[in-house]
């Protein structure tokens, strides 16, 4: 079976795995005070050009929960393009927490700077919640990727009034590695007030980092992980993790090689005079395609169907640091021979 | 440096590490619907002896908190031993998702069922909060353990009054493996409602295992993991690291050796004549010991402070699976030689 | 200066107020136990043509979110049309009781059964929150209304897929004074499964009945009430008002009156040749005007500006009980004096 | 039947009714914007001798809850004695807001100054709560009353530990008017960071004035109100009342009766020789009592159980504005006449 479902499939890197096995016999600190944790973010200090707070989460939809919730008071909320992540994919946690998400119309899963001014300029009365974090993802929902420039124009718009800009970088080595966002590591503080640098869907078995640009957002951020039950007893396999993945360029390597292998997907698709959904700029893949056919697909390969337009399915296809480039070859063989 | 501060220190079992090297490379389906977690599942059902709902989550705290608010109409709260985990270690969390703590009075870290029979027999007004779930550990936090005569009285008196019995395992295995409990996992099913298996602080990286005996108490709790944070996507690493801990006696064996381990330093410790400050009956020690000396002992081994008595500071020692015999006997002549 | 704010402007209908002059030195029990509520209860048992849960609250906001959050799991969520009250008028009330809203395309304020029935036909995965409750209000905030029949099949469609039917009343008596509704409050029982009769804008000081058509939804809901501090101490000055409400005709005779003024009103605004913006089917008018002359209009008349449709603002005119003919005689000529 | 059960059994007093049906004609507008709550303000102000932020709320349980929660980090707490209002009597309100509470040991409903400084003290690691608000009342839930000395000592503790003092003063008429507090509303500004004035139980039909001493404190508080479905539409009725009670000296007036009726009781009861369970300061006295005599007692007066010591039953009495001397010495007659 050719797995083309997700970036989570496989437990992880072997280099991370290595890591968590020649330290396994070491005694380390509780709760994030350990120098596993310590040295994973003199590593990523390194790569941002600078130190700033940085907190290791398990998983991408606690990340997202808790570091947007935390800067809110309680009559404030998050914009959100309708198609963000927070949305319809995380169970409603963020108003589990009590937090109301104001969706803002998108494009191709990004939001557009001028209707972000358009609606951050509204008045609102005191029965109305008010904006105070602007939640984005990149690479986007839809594999699409803000560029640099998308982001100094949204940043500075959010600056103006008032409000905060969040990162979602589940898949932030991807959207680095895209020729497209012109963007690295050292760009993001000056990018936005806070965002979140993805393991899992990169080679960790699990875990985020996430980074706060000022140090003000990130005051006791420890005991609000606690509270919430992911300021893990054995945060140094957080540490380990990120460690590895930030010794040599793993971490972007791992992108470049998902991505790569999406571009030659990408392009065969095309080839083969499918359509795609939306710009192929990173390591998800949509295409338009039969629904006549998924059936006989799924009984080679994997993936997921989002949604549908024009009387044809969309199916996603996501490569991955494991995918082989004649997993790519087969996907694209199995297509062809089902005829499209 | 000699290590009694916890027995979370480690990576985790080598055992348990192997496992996941051994599968680095599969391809699993995400959020808890693998084969791993199915295998780990079946390997528990055989332990217990049944098959009941198990939900595999990243830690205690969560686990806790998730399993017991799932209960709970927004009137309803739960009751406590003062010195439960859930009071004062884990940050709010249970009043972090609207739950008020009941609080009964306690023995060495247990309820008694007479005082448990007492304050479930009060009347409560439409402005009070009405009893739903009795929180329990076992082992305690004292150490002290529940035998299973003891969890028959407290489970009988808990259905007279139509709440549930939730009993924290996050050191069932050490509670399992103590002479006095005469508990066994095919016990468990009739001893309370629901319960955990900790995996954390007996050989796994992280992880425990959640097992409702009711099956309605379960219904779409993954809803509710998920929308907490903590269903993640590789939930198949809690797969392979319970169905490794569950493979053989593993569990069991590491629970034993850890209870070995503190019963030779409790005995060592009152040999020395010092008093130990709570029975010793698990794999926490618990020792009265004179405040002026406690820095010279720090330089030598880690441990923590646990409050005081009659003028002396309570120390706790804390012995897991890889505590080494000799790690015993070198704190042991250590005490010693520092005189007390 | 003519009033066309609200219908909330006044400190109630002169009946009401003197029921609480004549009961002013009479002793009575807190917290809904006492006569005047049984009393009130009895009263709208007798409108209704049957005996079910009453809770009297003090406010419209807190019974919508109160009588919606009590009949959910964590993992579910409210149905509403995307110009519910709950959506962007209650500051985010339902969102801080943790409560997800799913959003429901419309018309005029209204939800067609057949979107109803696709929205509730969607598969929906572990991430994604259930649906549990439909909102509606009757009449909606754009003034349109219900009719029986609409009612029917809307309730049957929530039937078909286990998910309650809320309906907001807080102008309910607009809704039943209207043409076009064919409802009384006998038919109120078989429409929903409860639902609010609301006395702030028809004549009480405050106060809102929540009616339960299914004891097993009611179950504890004072208990809820008073955690959320809406089980007010002198609850019987809710009973008092509502009986006073209900004795005679003075619910509906408060609510013909006001939407009898809304029918001249609408006509005149019709007669010269202004544009509704929405149909004109209960006690608030929306209507086309130019931008320009608003400034003029507030001088002589309040109102509220709700939006804009092709380059005209839209206003909203709302009468009440205590609006007189003469208020929308005049209203009209100065419109008409402006020149439209 | 003589009416001892609460202070809060009637409609209220007729002035404060009066108020309403002399306005009852005017047209205001919602929610807190209006002319009345602005003249409720300023002679609130004039009371204190100074201008602050004052908001109106409908009930004590609420204005508690809101006022303390918002000033608090997800992390932080609120400490309060045991006997504490919010502990037992608010149903959950506080945990419900997501709020743990810290319980400090008290001495007949009061804190001390010696333990709030041992209490706040202590060293708190990652996984505990940290105390933001300390919560006491005045008078407190056992009739006894803090003088202007305790609560200087109290408020320093606080301010030397940067922690909020929050004064419930739902019966704080009684306080003022208390011999023993030497308390005057001039001095309140400084002695604490917030309070409020209850209306409810000294003779409004509903409501509390909150006033916050530090303008930081309230920014926006009326949107958490209207969240929370506290900021009512008729506002007005609050700024109506409120106006009513601080015309002339009718607030302190109806205290001062209700005080005096107590001290008469609490005399006549030592007359009889029967003991009282708290010192007898306020408008409560509790006295202990024969149990086999309360049937009997309660076939002719209304009052409240509230415990028991030394075998015998702790009784309360409450007087209020309306209360009549003669109702005093029939309770006193009624009760000798049952023989003590």
């Amino acid at each position: 079976m050719l797995d083309f479902r997700n970036d989570y499939a496989q437990v992880g890197h072997p280099k991370v795995i290595q890591a968590l096995v020649d330290h396994g016999k070491k005694i380390y600190p509780g709760y994030g005070t350990d120098q596993a944790c310590q040295e994973a973010k003199e590593k990523i200090w390194k790569a941002l050009g600078l130190e700033r707070p940085i907190y290791f989460l398990p998983g991408g939809t606690i990340a997202n929960a808790l570091a947007m919730t935390f800067q809110l008071r309680p009559y404030e909320g998050v914009v959100t393009p309708k198609t963000g992540h927070i949305v319809d994919h995380e169970a409603g946690s963020m108003e589990a927490l009590g937090c109301k998400l104001l969706y803002l119309e998108e494009e191709d899963g990004k939001i557009s700077p001028e209707a972000l001014e358009v609606f951050l300029s509204k008045k609102r009365g005191v029965a109305q919640v008010l904006p105070r974090v602007v939640y984005i993802s990149n690479t986007t929902e839809l594999g699409t990727v803000y560029s640099k420039e998308d982001l100094e124009k949204i940043y500075r718009i959010c600056k103006n009034h008032g409000v905060y800009l969040f990162l979602d970088g589940a898949r932030l080595g991807s959207a680095l590695a895209a020729e497209k966002s012109q963007l690295s590591f050292k760009d993001l503080p000056d990018l936005c007030d806070f965002f979140t640098i993805g393991g899992t869907k990169n080679g960790a078995l699990f875990g985020e980092a996430l980074v706060f640009n000022r140090e003000d957002l990130a005051h006791n951020f420890d005991r609000y992980m606690k509270q919430r039950g992911v300021l893990t007893a054995k945060s140094f396999l957080l540490g380990l993790q990120f460690s590895a993945l930030f010794t040599g360029d793993l971490y972007m390597e791992n992108a470049r090689w998902a991505n790569a292998r999406a571009r030659d997907l990408s392009q065969g698709l095309v080839d083969l005079r499918l359509s795609l959904a939306y710009p192929p700029e990173s390591n998800q893949i949509f295409v338009l395609y039969p629904k006549e056919k998924i059936a006989d697909l799924e009984k080679l390969a994997s993936f997921e169907e989002d949604g549908e337009r024009d009387g044809q399915a969309i199916l996603r296809f996501v490569t991955a640091y494991h995918t082989r480039e004649e997993d790519v070859e087969d996907l694209l063989k199995a297509i062809k021979d089902l005829g499209c």
